[in-house]
């Protein structure tokens, strides 16, 4: 038993959601599945952590072949936490998700469920985000991701992935899936991002809303471009975010003063 | 006064941090400042955004040349919500922090300081994360960070800076800052990272603690390397974190079964 591959499993939507039974069934026969997924939503919770703040862990016990575990914290915490009082060797892959909605153009930056893949990362173990866009009323459409999950899935226990990176997927919905393609995240921007209302006090408050805008409409290599013809897309992502970029290099190269001494 | 530039200021430890003010007093004489910050710390905020919650806006009045709001949210949040609510114009600039504490290292993932700056860069607004290194007790240290703070925002409301990137600043603690390096983040990895307790039911529960174990000490490139000898660290980020890496192409590459038909 201890010879297969542990999988570590985890998501933003929390331990009730279907996306992350759908995605733990999908690589259950591929080894140990453990899930370790927020008590409730998290979405929006990008990489936080939980700071100062006392963390449980409760056990679920069994559902089919996977053993099941929530923590009262962030996507996160579920990933540190759980590597370290949870399960009892190294996984060889951490994997999050099935989000319910994408997680693509700028939502790699917002998403809990990318947040969890970029800790896996950070740990030094292949790490894999995956997402379904909306609506799927059915189970069909799960089911299409299947077949590309358990490919990847068995490629990075095998091959493992670069360092530092990650990788963003992303499914198209219909549940007619017509090949994935290599993609980049797509430059947008949220408008109209706010609703305000009036409290019974008269008082303002404010709910989050607004729509995506494509920037790049265009741009024949975006995981939008990809998606919105039917395609899966794939994007590897950098943990760090850092990177030489020569446009980088000419601003800081502005800053004579403080550079000049060196 | 409304030909002067905008320059909003934001952080994650909250309205009443001593560094948010040393940050709006630095650049007070550069522009119109405004700060619009969470209402009490939300350090290890990452890129959190608040979803399905209301949030709310409160005035609080002016601090020398400075207009101060806080909103019951995250960095995100504010940065957001600020721009859509609350300044009438467009900001010149985005600034976060003085955060009390760095952000060297993997620590530009989790900070909620880093977090702001990589919101307003989604904006499209130049933005610049600053983080001093603990411990402070004096004012002596913030006082050494002005005139490179100084200099990188004249330079940045002048020039902006490249699409999709902001800059992760750190200065090392002490008050004697050796000059300013160009670096990269510096790989590593928390260890040992939960105390466990038992509560008076005699159930667990955990903290989060830890040690940064320096996966690289050697290198000289890192902002952890020039921290520690005693010089400010530059770091230009991406906000979406994606880059193609010809490891990542390799990897895509050993997944031919889902590439071959395209």
């Amino acid at each position: 038993m201890s010879d297969r591959p542990l999988i570590f499993v985890t998501n933003d939507d929390g331990v009730n959601a279907e996306g992350i039974h759908r995605l733990a069934e999908s690589v259950m026969d591929m080894g140990e599945v453990v899930m370790v997924a927020p008590d409730g939503p998290r979405s929006g919770g990008s990489a936080s952590l939980t700071v100062g703040q006392p963390l449980r862990v409760t056990a679920h016990g069994r559902w089919k072949d996977v053993t099941k575990y929530s923590i009262n914290g962030t996507p996160v915490d579920c990933v540190k936490l759980g590597l370290s009082m949870v399960v009892k060797r190294r996984p060889a892959v951490v994997l999050s998700g099935i989000n319910h909605g994408a997680n693509a153009g700028n939502s790699v930056v917002y998403s809990g469920t990318m947040g969890a893949a970029f800790e896996g990362t950070l740990q030094g173990i292949p790490s894999i985000g995956f997402s379904l866009i909306p609506f799927h009323p059915t189970d069909a459409e799960f089911e299409s991701c299947r077949k590309y999950i358990r490919e990847l899935v068995a490629n990075a226990i095998e091959n493992g992935t670069p360092d530092d990176m990650c990788l963003n997927v992303n499914f198209p919905g219909g549940g007619n899936i017509k090949g994935i393609k290599k993609a980049r995240c797509c430059r947008g921007r949220w408008v109209e991002e706010y609703k305000e209302y009036k409290d019974p006090f008269d008082q303002s408050f404010y709910m989050l809303t607004g729509s995506y805008k494509n920037m790049e409409p265009e741009s024949t290599d975006t995981d939008l471009y990809w998606l919105d013809r039917g395609y899966a897309s794939i994007s590897p992502v950098c943990a760090y975010r850092d990177m030489y970029d020569p446009c980088a290099d000419e601003f800081l190269s502005k800053c004579n003063t403080l550079f000049k001494n060196e």
